[in-house]
């Protein structure tokens, strides 16, 4: 399985989030054979709509699926609670990981939990996610709930 | 705090999503005064969408809020990983559970977290609910990722 090439899809929609002003976030499901189900991106600014990270868009756009043992969740950021949670409910199988560096997520409850976690430590995901917190520190905070 | 009217907005959203043919599972967000901010359902069958649990669905139509500390979440049933992540990511104040009969949830996660958790163990909610699994357990275990 090529995560690399895995990766660059969600990066882009990262990118596409960033060019659009918005939290710069991309994820992708992919099947088992690396067959793309659904790309997506943070939407918060774009839509005003807090309910939809890059995770939680990239499900979303897959549609219904029954079964996610054997599916593949490629983010550009390590997942918060809520797309930790969205992972673990739905017992997504794999979660390819671009960068923790801006945001450490919870990968080792994910990892109790069974999922196998891939870490990519890209260093295009950390500076472009790095460039955003530094611009729009504001909406970054309000995104991960800790706004004052 | 009158939680018992609050929650019939949440039952009143699970009985339309159950007339609708979807997951019967409502929710709706207040803020500390008890003003109604968002109400919502799960849209798994309507929507086609996966992503859209009853909380998540109350969550978004409250719009863009800074913070959630002082806000009340009600949903007809105990939230799942999912919506759990959700309200521990958002640092969301205060849960009400309409029921968790049918479903357990993690409810002592929520606690440990700080999250003040109401429950109310209310028939009606339970009684929806049980005939929804009853009548649609393919659908109602694709919703909390234990399809076969």
């Amino acid at each position: 399985m090529n995560y690399a090439n895995m990766l660059a899809v969600a990066l882009a929609e990262a990118q596409t989030g960033f060019d659009e002003g918005g939290v710069p976030v991309g994820a992708a499901l992919f099947d088992a054979g690396g067959k793309l189900l659904g790309r997506g991106r943070n939407r918060r600014v774009q839509d005003n709509d807090p309910s939809v990270h890059g995770e939680t868009d990239a499900f979303r756009k897959a549609g219904r699926q029954t079964n996610y043992r054997d599916k593949i969740l490629v983010t550009t950021l390590a997942p918060c609670w809520y797309c930790s949670g969205l992972i673990r409910q739905f017992n997504i199988g794999t979660v390819v990981v671009g960068e923790s560096a801006n945001f450490e997520g919870h990968l080792d409850w994910l990892k109790e939990a069974g999922v196998k976690v891939i870490e990519l430590n890209d260093p295009a995901c950390t500076a472009l996610m790095r460039r955003f917190i530094k611009q729009s520190p504001q909406i970054w905070f309000e995104d991960i709930g800790e706004s004052k």
